[in-house]
């Protein structure tokens, strides 16, 4: 099987256009077929502030409201991944945008109202796997934003990390996939203020044991409560660091294995 | 030859969303290959003014500068377009999203500064159909919005008319290719106050007649420029009217050829 990267841009890097810049250089430089996979971070949110759109809070769960799902396809969808798309060509790495509507590849659901609902929030159902296996054939780039759709017409905002462990999983039926997380820190740490505290390598029982140490906890739970979901659904192997272990240079970074 | 039908979308049937939904309905049910091309219309001055930004106009001429070009990218490639393609998929049409970054689909240069520079547009240099045709081969109709790229990372605003019509043209080598304008009018009127005085059928000839008595000024005479250049590139026939059009009814509409 041919190897296939996956890579989820986090939104702090996306933020800062240096760092967009510097990282669009490392990805465009994997070699083989791939795949990139962004949020938008803070910017959604400043445009909806610039437009006077509150801010919807239930019990700290934050709900998309019809304005919200539309600033979220604006930013996501045009001006961030529009962006991504032209800063790949410029490097000749032939990108094509993608939200989960195009070509019907990631179809979901607006999710069910228990407590909370969460308004225009979609859980991913299905990933139609064969354009984007016959893009990549081609040499295309697929470039997702963090939006899918209901397949009645209505956009739905989804978390990009769901979106690139679900793309793996979809994927790992053709090909041998890794799943790359890039962000600001070089991967699980030991000592949250130490970057140099990073652990290389962790497989189901090293998790249990960070699990019990509490070394991974708040934010990077359902992380990595993701990664083992993708490698438990047939992906090689995942990967989590700053954009830096793209280059497969001797930089820190955590890898995941079952 | 097989057949190919281009549509390009006025900006008044995209402001309304009742009137968008009827053209979709119409579109969507037409048979065989097909692409869309749309602009924005005054949805986008309308986000420049909620967001403050200015519109720069010079010698009457509208200025496209760096944060209006961030604006129309969100609103033709993020909003509107990501709408329409889940409005297709809705309609079990199977509508995937470009600008003309995606894919490299359609490259132009920053408009050259004369007396006035206009800023971030774009005057396209060429069209890549190779894989536009694999996609309508895999029954993928493609939905372009009026944006393109120089291949050095930055987006160019772009005419939707240019941008229909250079698209018939590059896809006229591999198909027969039917060029839709759909607008608020029924075609081209001896009397504008008169909807049921369309001149049916245009040729060379009958083209010169109408600009000698008149009959085509203003608004129209770039859009028929742009019709007469598509024919004299190769493009079967160009019909401007109505949405209605596209279901080959006994509607009146203008119908365009050398």
């Amino acid at each position: 099987m041919r190897n296939l990267h996956i890579v989820k841009v986090g939104g702090n890097i996306i933020e800062k256009d240096e760092d967009l810049q510097h990282f669009l250089d490392l990805f465009a430089n994997l070699e083989g077929p791939k795949i990139l996979v962004h949020g938008g971070g803070k910017l959604a949110t400043e445009l909806a502030e610039r437009l006077g759109i509150a801010v919807k809070m239930i019990d700290g769960r934050r709900i998309t409201d019809a304005e919200t799902v539309e600033v979220i396809t604006m930013v996501y969808g045009g001006k961030v991944n529009k962006h991504i798309v032209a800063g790949l060509q410029a490097r000749n790495c032939n990108a094509l945008g993608f939200s989960g509507a195009d070509g019907n590849t990631i179809y979901s659901v607006k999710r069910p109202v228990k407590n909370i609902d969460f308004g225009f929030v979609g859980d991913v159902v299905g990933v139609n796997s064969e354009l984007i296996d016959k893009l990549l054939d081609i040499g295309i780039t697929p470039a997702f934003c963090a939006i899918t759709h209901d397949g009645k017409g209505q956009l739905l905002n989804t978390n990009a990390d769901t979106i690139a462990c679900e793309l793996a999983i979809g994927l790992s039926k053709s090909y041998k996939v890794t799943l790359n997380y890039c962000f600001e820190k070089p991967g699980v740490l030991i000592d949250v203020a130490n970057d140099d505290s990073v652990v290389r390598e962790i497989n189901t029982s090293k998790y249990s044991e960070l699990l019990e140490d509490k070394i991974i906890a708040d934010g990077l739970l359902p992380k990595l409560e993701n990664c083992f979901y993708a490698l438990k659904g047939g992906v090689n192997k995942v990967q989590l660091g700053k954009p830096e272990m793209l280059q497969n240079t001797n930089t820190n970074f955590t890898t995941l294995r079952l």
